[in-house]
């Protein structure tokens, strides 16, 4: 992660502060709770590019009128262990968090439980979902479909999403297993990083405008906002030789199951625009699921046996100038216990953006010195 | 995929020659019959590596003892939506059938159905009980950990398996998506066939016994035969540049669904070995689901997506120099068909090892001209 060198703000605040903006725009108090929950978690556990950096796409997806603040979302269709759910476009976050409260219940009535949702908006991080089941003793996952941005293998122009898969199992007295992935080789944010260095890009993450993989960070950029061919590499890179079709076939499976099944839009129908151009809702779909673990064997020896496998990864042998094998999410929780203690150090440019947006709407922001 | 070389044989009389091989080694007629199509089905699509070239295994795992033919298999626990079963180390591909047969009952009856089996053995492909699923207009779902082959990201050591993940979703007059994947960037067969060649492997693939990535096709082989260290790199290669850690965190996820969840053993705990170096009942785990599309959708509707999603890709602007962009499965049933139709390939080896099993058990084995 790039080193930050802004302001930092205590976590409480920036929720505050979130809240209340949200709440100027005519969100529901417990909505405007649940979305400033979920993007400042981002913050705290180090995954600034979905944190309150994207406050501003929220305040005017809202203005413009593409994203609802009051959505009626509603239950399609329900069985015992699965629920659709049609989110009517209004904020992704809290109609997530509700599909997901919903399939943990459906998990603990009858073993597992899955909630599908159509016509919502970026949820944030899927791990946020998958990790709620956690306090329950369930295994969660989450999955949403996103705007286009990756190239299928042997294809030119980006049809799928970054379409992540976010996976949480609890543990004993280990942390708990967190998996929250993109399935292309690199996030999109990675390449701005990139871009504001000048550095070039490494060989396999991105694609030019004839779909031949490039190193010019500022050209892929570039098409990118042009929409002139070319995008990101989905896991496993280009070609098939090194998996790349598995990545290509992750980011179909999400968009199977975030959106065929629920009735969302898909592939590169994700973000429909009007005949004038202008941005319509974008219609994306998610997927969430919950398994109760005590469903399958008693919760402590699960626990004991997730504490055995983290410890047994460990403390394995390093490979040759290595220091330390990582359990997925272990940096992530190590990372909001420093920004907890230390405060969130913001972005300057996120840092003045939301000074303005507080400014716009009459709400005070707070930084810690 | 490499071209083979031998002999061709009817799937048919394939199929039939093993299910007398296996009624030879005392299995039951059903199960029999049940082990020989997951084999003979990976044969025809194309899958040469989890075929009949295993038979011999099966064979010996059985004269050994560590594979039972009578194990009674037994469900654990049962919720309306889950299951847990324990294979008491009988084959791997009847109980993973039975298994894959009750989560779709499941979903037929609650929405969505899972069942994991602990104490189980190879159970061959994993599309194979995905693709079970199709035919009841459900989604499939399947995964198995395997013996640790798989170097954890900055690891020296192999510690956790290609742990595949299979998903199959039913389409309308296009063919079904069907996603088959190992977690490495390539299995072990892949290794093989470039050491028959003397070809070097491509950088990525492979760790040398310090954990550092090589080339050298011999001597990673060797390392396994000797467990010297190194081994097979997660998808997306070594350390993280790539994406190394999310191939290595989603064979986690397959660990922590098929084992840790069932009660199997994990990691590198899969394969054990008595204190005198014999091999012990491998104790693997495996993970099955279904969830039933109606419950979410109209069939009708979910395969009409299904379609367009598919021909979305398929039409799409090529990379420059390419002629096709695959959807997955696409590869194997066209393989499958010409294979039903001209007769299965058997390299060599595999059709004299077949023929020595043959005359071994008294089994008569027919080729094709």
């Amino acid at each position: 992660m790039p080193q930050q060198t802004g302001p930092r703000v205590r976590a409480e605040n920036l929720k505050s502060f979130c809240v209340q903006v949200f709440q100027k725009m005519d969100i529901p108090e417990e909505d405007a709770r649940i979305t400033a929950d979920v993007l400042v978690a981002a913050d705290l556990r180090g995954v600034d590019s979905h944190g309150v950096a994207r406050l501003r796409r929220y305040v005017n997806g809202l203005r413009d009128g593409i994203m609802r603040p009051h959505p009626n979302a509603q239950v399609v269709t329900e069985t015992p262990a699965t629920a659709l759910v049609d989110a009517r476009a209004g904020l992704g976050q809290p109609v997530a968090y509700r599909a997901m409260e919903r399939a943990i219940q459906k998990a603990l009535d009858v073993g597992a439980g899955f909630v599908t949702v159509r016509n919502s908006n970026h949820f944030g991080i899927a791990g946020y979902y998958a990790m709620m089941a956690l306090e329950l003793n369930c295994i969660g996952i989450s999955m949403t479909n996103a705007f286009p941005l990756v190239v299928p293998t042997f294809g030119r122009d980006a049809i799928v999403g970054t379409n992540p898969i976010a996976v949480a199992a609890p543990a004993g007295q280990e942390r708990p297993f967190v998996l929250d992935m993109a399935t292309s080789t690199v996030p999109r944010g990675k390449l701005e990083v990139y871009n504001r260095l000048g550095k070039p890009l490494p060989e396999g993450w991105a694609t030019d405008e004839t779909g031949t993989p490039t190193t010019d960070t500022a050209q892929v950029l570039e098409n990118f906002k042009r929409q002139a061919g070319g995008g990101l590499l989905p896991l496993g890179g280009a070609g098939e030789s090194h998996g790349g079709h598995k990545g290509y076939g992750l980011a179909l499976m999400v968009d199977i199951l975030s959106a065929v099944l629920s009735g969302a839009a898909y592939a590169n129908l994700t973000y429909p625009k009007a005949p004038d151009g202008k941005p319509l809702p974008s219609a994306i779909g998610h997927f969430f699921g919950a398994w109760r673990v005590d469903a399958f064997r008693p919760v402590n020896e699960f626990k004991a046996a997730m504490d055995d496998l983290q410890r047994r990864l460990r403390d394995a042998t390093k490979a040759e100038g290595q220091t330390r094998i990582y359990i997925h999410g272990e940096k992530e929780y190590e990372e909001a216990e420093r920004r907890s203690r230390d405060g969130i150090p913001l972005n300057p440019i996120v840092a003045a953006d939301l000074r303005a947006i507080g400014e716009e709407l009459g709400v005070a922001y707070e930084e810690l010195g």
